[in-house]
């Protein structure tokens, strides 16, 4: 750069919808894209000015100690009102601001974690733990109504790799440590955590341990869980640290409990958490198949062969059709393999016979390293938010639920959703919608099916038509006993799925379990279980 | 067999020492073996005879409706005193049976398990969940003493395996299955749950949840909380079964809750287990080390490859010298690889490869599958518990203990546990004894190490001077946080090295969730809490 050039502008966070606010769709964008889905207005919802966004009078005064990581400024209480699901970012077009909180802290330590929690559980007010704000659940949005106050809890800036441990390929990390920044601070170690959820950017390492997130290596290592080796948590009760242990069987993991707790027994402060050396070799390819039945089989016998591939989605022919990567109904399937060590040609090789054998067509492979194909993907991956929160302000329905059942249960569930929910759709719309479905993750006793709706909506019921939409496709989960999450937690959204999913038994320690780690139960109320106060 | 033929006799189990009464080793062959350790009396302790033992009173008198289930029979109540522990073994055959229980249940149901809990939870009768005995770490051994009787619920009598779903490769499976008696009932399909702890012939399905067991396969899906996909629980509170899932990130596990609760929290009947195809690619390898420290190295490559070995095993040079594998003072380093799919010498080679590279030297193959070592191995291993009930006999102190931690301590572990335990041994026992050890299990991020101690003891004191010598382990364990257990569990003997190693706020939430499952305190009383009355 030489002196006379501008730096470009700092990237701004969005308030209201996915992301980087430069890199949301402009208004003739947003129209262009929607041209493709009868019904729909003419123009795009307006983005809100925060100047004229009604917010509620604020109730709460910190103390004085904590008074400079506290702020209550209108930018910070709009964008920690929501997550970033559909309901969410069309509520705040419209300009709904209601569950706002009174207020954002932004800890800087542990030690005034603590404190927050402190004050908090004296005087009545709720604390919403907040990552990056990537839920698509309701889990950062308060709706009990019963405190004195809310307020915000974001670790963003606890973002720091501590310290590695390359001999045992570990690192302490804080918790607020968004994924390009972790892996960022990891790469100068040939280390990485290897854990690239959708929302990869925007969330952070607390966030995916809270919630059981689950990344896009999509077999062997794919969830949150199995790479944490111990964890600090503050509760309101006392902060906890387990041991660095790469196995125990010392009673019931003490870390298990806590993931997937979803800020509601305590505030995650940081993890050691085990890595990987980067990998080097790579390989992908990627199967047509004509029979989506036949596809089904064959990821199946590729989830069952040892085999491990990195990489192993599955598209119905809608989804594929939608990204690009078919022409004429088929589904495809896109494999890829990935090692630090060994080569790993053989290996794809394996794969691809696999699905050879179900019926499948590979496709030529590209020159070269063999990922073009999939890093081509993956950038439409990472931009399909944005084109979500466009759709959104032309008022279509667009939203996604994924789930997770064993092997003899996929297929008939897959045809439920597609039929039942299809008919649900378009009663609920007045007119058929899309209902698109990949494999994000599989495993040799069974898939996880992430489904995509995309139907023309009503403006001003947007929200409305979505929930009776997700009401139908609970109803649908249930019958087939499929989780009502696979990676997207339970939230405040998906309480009525999970309540009914929750072994009782397991309900009632949850419960005790609350109660003595947040007594005056000002910890995310609402998530996971009613607030006991 | 022809009808002239007499068939043999059905073999009985042992009830003061491990597994069958006709595998003991006679008086006899308990000289023989002593001989190699100086400083023990001449003749072995006689074993007691059942009718002789001075069992305390039976206090309890189950309801006519449970009649037909429960039995006082001095062999059951001797049976179900103790666990399989060294100090459990000497102290039944001193005759000491005092913690003997009033009566042992054998359900065949789980109704029938719902009604024992119900009726002890109202007449303050202790309850000691019971699969097959194999604990050493005083599991099933009632010690509260506060308790208006004490029950052993004993879980072998339910041992089917009641459903396969061959397209998902599980099966569900009763609490009370041992090994040989599931994986017999698995093998038609062409499917094996593939978890060989040592106690396998010993051992039960609910066993290896309850205490979350680490299974033979050493890298990988070696632990049985890995192989779960739904469990049942009957809880004085009420039944609970999670749904069947191969993945989900609804809230905290409820299955994690219940695996390594040990009988505290619910009785674990049935399960949905994740199965694999049976393996039909076998080859292993053994490679000498002459320098222990070198080996070590060598195995944290190979845990760190992704190789994923079945086997990885690591004798230390006392350890091998006593296996027979050594004869020059060598450290032995055994490997397995074993696939259902794919041929596997490649990838035996490049194990052997990664051994070779850091200094170790491969010993001539045999010809053949190439498991035949292994197999006499693992001979050798499954006999162990009989020798070490030998020695017993002959008061020698025999015990063995287990740990974890991540690499970056493994080697000042060893060196301490050698070095400063040895001292202590030297102490107790007045005279040195051996240390011995072996890595089970391996990891990316650590290992862990088993060892064995083998001294002198003095006949009636035996179990107070392993006391002594398990104090001063645990000592040196939580001074390296390495765990108090990798797959032993934690039972009544690990409680002071699991208190220190809990995080605080999880034991909170332990005994919040112990209260609200088990309001009368009846179940496993002093097991991983403190009795709650």
């Amino acid at each position: 750069m030489t002196a006379t050039q501008t730096p470009p502008p700092a990237p701004v966070r969005s308030w209201w919808g996915w992301g980087w606010s430069q890199s949301a769709l402009s208004d003739e964008e947003c129209v262009e894209l929607a041209a493709r889905l009868p019904g729909l207005p003419a123009r795009p919802l307006p983005v809100p000015k925060v100047s004229g966004l009604a917010l509620p009078a604020v109730r709460i005064t910190p103390p004085d100690s904590l008074a400079d990581r506290i702020s209550s400024a209108p930018l910070d209480r709009a964008s920690h009102t929501y997550g970033k699901a559909y309901r969410d970012v069309v509520r705040a077009l419209h300009g709904d601001v209601t569950a706002a909180p009174d207020a954002v802290a932004f800890p800087r330590s542990e030690r005034e974690v603590v404190n927050v929690l402190d004050w908090a559980s004296g005087h009545d007010v709720a604390v919403i733990p907040y990552g990056a704000g990537s839920s698509v659940v309701g889990g950062t949005e308060y709706r009990d109504g019963g405190h004195a106050g809310v307020l915000s809890l974001d670790l963003s800036a606890m973002d720091e790799v501590l310290e590695v441990d390359r001999t045992s390929r570990a690192a302490r990390i804080q918790a607020g440590s968004r994924g390009p920044v972790l892996e960022g601070q990891l790469r100068p170690h040939g280390l990485t955590l290897r854990h690239f959820p959708q929302s990869f950017e925007f969330s952070t390492l607390g966030g995916w341990l809270a919630t059981r997130a689950g990344g896009h290596y999509a077999t062997l290592y794919t969830h949150i869980d199995d790479l944490v080796e111990s964890m600090r948590v503050v509760t309101p009760a006392g902060t906890g640290e387990s041991w660095r242990l790469p196995g125990s069987g010392a009673g019931p993991s003490p870390d298990r409990l806590f993931l997937g707790s979803e800020g509601t027994l305590g505030v995650i402060t940081e993890a050691w958490m085990r890595l990987q050396d980067r990998p080097v070799h790579k390989a992908s390819a990627s199967v047509d198949f004509d029979d989506f039945t036949a596809a089904m089989d064959a990821v199946r016998a590729i989830s069952q062969s040892g085999l491990h591939p990195a990489n192993c989605r599955l598209l119905d022919p809608g989804e594929a059709a939608m990204a690009g990567a078919a022409q004429r109904g088929e589904s495809v399937l896109v494999l890829g393999v990935e090692s630090a060590h060994q080569p790993v040609a053989g290996r794809l090789e394996e794969l691809v016979a696999i699905a050879r054998d179900h019926g499948g067509t590979p496709r030529p492979r590209e020159g070269g390293a063999g990922d073009e194909g999939v890093g081509a993907w993956r950038e439409a991956f990472l931009r399909m938010p944005y084109l979500r929160d466009a759709l959104a302000r032309m008022s279509a329905v667009v939203e996604t639920f994924e789930t997770a059942c064993t092997w003899d249960r996929v297929a008939g569930l897959y045809t439920a959703v597609r039929d039942d929910l299809g008919a649900a759709v378009a009663e609920i719309t007045g007119a058929p919608g899309l209902i698109n479905c990949r494999f994000t993750h599989v495993y040799p006793d069974g898939a996880a099916p992430y489904f995509t709706v995309i139907a023309a909506g009503k403006r001003g019921s947007e929200s409305a038509m979505w929930d009776d939409i997700k009401a139908a496709a609970t109803e649908i989960l249930t019958a087939h006993r499929a989780t009502v999450t696979h990676h997207h937690a339970v939230g405040r959204d998906h309480r009525v799925g999970y309540d009914r999913q929750r072994p009782e038994p397991f309900a009632l320690a949850l419960r005790a379990a609350k109660s003595a780690l947040d007594p005056a139960g000002v910890l995310n109320p609402g998530v996971l279980v009613d607030p006991v106060r």
